[in-house]
């Protein structure tokens, strides 16, 4: 059998155990449309339904939708507007044809003639801002507790996903190198979030979230999303965080990048150690939690040992000194979504983990578990908002960190496959590695 | 009086206008808040209610609102996040400030608080789908009359709003000059795409409209929305329809280039000729539609010189053969807005012009006056879809629109600005002038 095969096996089988529980006969699954502008007729870019493109890697064709009844074969309603406005969609003969009853529409009220009575006892699951949709006569619109079902499973990937996650990373890392390369030349953020997106021929709105391009202290803001035009007058440091898209799977990485060798660029290289050495402690059955305090641990150890703050590394942690450093979660699934859906799923019946107050930030509680794939992206950063509560704390070697402030911070993001026993994947690493680097 | 004080005098009366006519005491405008996309935490890009900036050039500030009470200074909400995420939202002083009472928030109770029982007579304009805005106990919510009131007169433009576009177009001409470049040199759409913004130092979020980069056949695709990632084996011709955006206002361009002297090059030329000519028929009194209907003839003029169809302009017209190859409207009013609303209003009451079904694309119906601003763009192209109906029909010349076919099409757009008596300004045309074009 062949990947998609096995995958969109396992897709109608997560779907059959979905229905089954929240007793749905069916489910349809809209692509989506584009939004205009408020009093305007300019449309947002479009993003297709998550939970659509699980089953099929089609991700622009909008007002499409999928039904699946248990026990039949999917139906995929292949939206192409027969207009002389727009360019025609292409739809090259693919693989996941084969597994589907393809029916090409031009016009919505093919999909519901098509469909007759049947539309009635399905679960809707899409956005129905728009009419027809708005007034499909469905049994119910995004049910919580099938929606639940579904994003719990979704975390483990199967074989087919991770390929394309490894595709997805084989074009961030190749973007990567190329901004590194703007970085080390000069170039202003802006110049350098284009020659990320030329490297690998997209354009902006098809990387799969605002990439962050921070140059010196923009390191700092963990959502950096300016893009400086000018380049400041001495490049020290480059903070990126961005990623590419393969067949709808997102890639999400992030590097850290000094101009001069000297003191940065040792940060950058122990928490680049720390990094690598939480990697060899994710095994299925630990929580994800426990790795995220790990990684607490040894970045408190970096803050000791680079004379930040004083004391041991259970000591920096357990008074909260490294959470002013290192404020975000460790990481989170990755997929179809950046974020992907069900860190807080506790099963599939939508019991949810309560968060640690502690640790406010983190966005993935469930233990890890074999064919997860999650990303490990510990930080190091210079915020003032938080460091300011502990300003007249003696622990704190202020001129130390004000050494470090013109440098922003430091992120180092990759993204993992858990195997067996600790036989994990590395997709970043390897596809950085691939390219030589 | 400056041109900016002299602009928010005129906006401040044409609100004391429509509130007064439709029985409002006051106006809450909400500038609006990015939308997540379904089932995840990404948020799409922000635009501003066009309504909003309308009051002040402030794009790129959303949660702020304008709350105005004829007779009181207005008040502009400006939201600050005070959060370690995002980077610091500057606001330079800028001469809009002394013209407003400026109160800076850092939460929407701030706004609500400093309103207090106000909120319940204002009318609310703007989009309401997050709360607290959608709890908002305002009188009402985007109600129609007072919408079509400010719409209508919307259409005359300050000086102020004229030199904006003037920069817009100054912008954007730069960057279709270094478009045209990257196709002469041989270039992807999809690279020219970049060299546009490079140009400019935009990033694709900030341009106005999805930019049209059509190489080829591409051409005759009138809403063109891909970029190819790879150079056909030969580019013979580009159109490009891109703009920029200055304070909050739009320039809309599109230009048409050949490769080389020949066939193609000469129907610009005469395309050129025939929009250059048609400029001088623009003057207040007459209605758009007549423009439209003028511009038509000179096609049909120039698709019976050229040979494609057999005939005199008005027989070619007259039979409806010009609307096959220019199916699409003359052009819109332009201004906070690329398709500037009001087009179809007949008066500030809401009562709508009828549209002409034989020219159903049309956006613009109303009289031409001094002081508004609409884009005059004429298009040739090869549609085969809307060629059909004319397959058995021997006033068309098809072995020479098959010669024409490779090359898509042909669209030129400027920018005018009516002046008294037919003394107008051609924001695009003089653009190109100063850059030497
Ligand atoms: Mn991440
Ligand atoms: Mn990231
Ligand atoms: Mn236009
Ligand atoms: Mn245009
Ligand atoms: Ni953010
Ligand atoms: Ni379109």
């Amino acid at each position: 059998m062949s990947a998609y095969a096995d995958h969109i096996a396992t897709v109608k089988a997560r779907f059959d155990a979905a229905l089954a529980a929240t007793g749905f006969d069916s489910v349809l699954i809209y692509a989506g449309q584009p939004r205009v502008a408020f009093l305007d007729d300019n449309p947002a870019p479009y993003k297709v339904n998550p939970l659509f493109k699980y089953w099929v890697p089609v991700i622009e064709s909008p007002k499409s939708a999928v039904f699946y009844q248990p026990g039949q074969k999917p139906v995929v309603f292949l939206f192409k507007p027969r207009d002389f406005w727009h360019a025609e969609v292409k739809t090259p003969e693919e693989e996941w044809q084969q597994h589907v009853e393809l029916v090409v529409i031009d016009s919505q009220e093919k999909m519901t003639d098509w469909l007759g009575d049947k539309i009635k006892s399905a679960a809707f699951i899409g956005e129905d801002f728009a009419e027809p949709v708005a007034s499909w006569p469905v049994k119910a619109r995004n049910p919580a507790n099938l929606i639940d079902h579904l994003h719990f499973h979704r975390a483990i990937k199967t074989a087919w996903e991770i390929e394309n996650m490894r595709q997805a990373n084989k074009l961030a890392a190749k973007a990567h190198l190329a901004a590194r390369d703007a970085f080390m030349a000069g170039a202003s953020e802006l110049e350098i979030h284009h020659a990320y997106l030329a490297a690998i021929n997209f354009r902006e709105s098809q990387v799969p979230y605002n990439s962050i391009v921070a140059l010196n202290e923009h390191g700092a803001v963990l959502h950096y999303d300016v893009y400086e035009t000018s380049a400041p007058e001495q490049s020290r440091s480059f903070l990126i965080d961005a990623g590419a898209l393969y067949r709808g799977y997102c890639a999400d990485i992030t590097r850290t990048y000094a101009r001069e060798e000297g003191f940065f660029a040792d940060l950058i290289a122990a928490m680049d150690d720390a990094q690598q050495s939480l990697l060899g402690e994710i095994k299925p059955g630990i929580n994800y939690y426990e790795l995220h305090v790990s990684q607490h641990l040894k970045i408190a150890k970096i803050l000791s040992e680079f004379g930040f703050v004083k004391g041991t590394a259970e000591s920096i942690y357990e008074q909260g000194y490294s959470s002013a450093f290192f404020p975000h979660g460790l990481g989170h699934f990755i997929g179809l979504q950046v974020h992907d859906v069900g860190g807080f799923l506790a099963n599939d019946r939508g019991d949810t983990i309560a968060r640690d107050p502690r640790h406010p930030f983190l966005r993935l509680l469930r233990d890890v578990e074999e064919g997860q794939v999650f990303t490990i992206e510990p930080g190091l950063y210079v915020v003032d908002q938080l460091l300011e509560e502990h300003a007249d704390n003696k622990d704190f070697n202020w001129e130390k960190i004000a050494e470090l402030r013109p440098y922003g911070g430091i992120r180092i993001e990759d993204s993992i496959v858990v195997g067996k026993d600790g036989n994990n994947e590395n997709l970043t690493r390897d596809a950085f590695a691939e390219l030589g680097s």
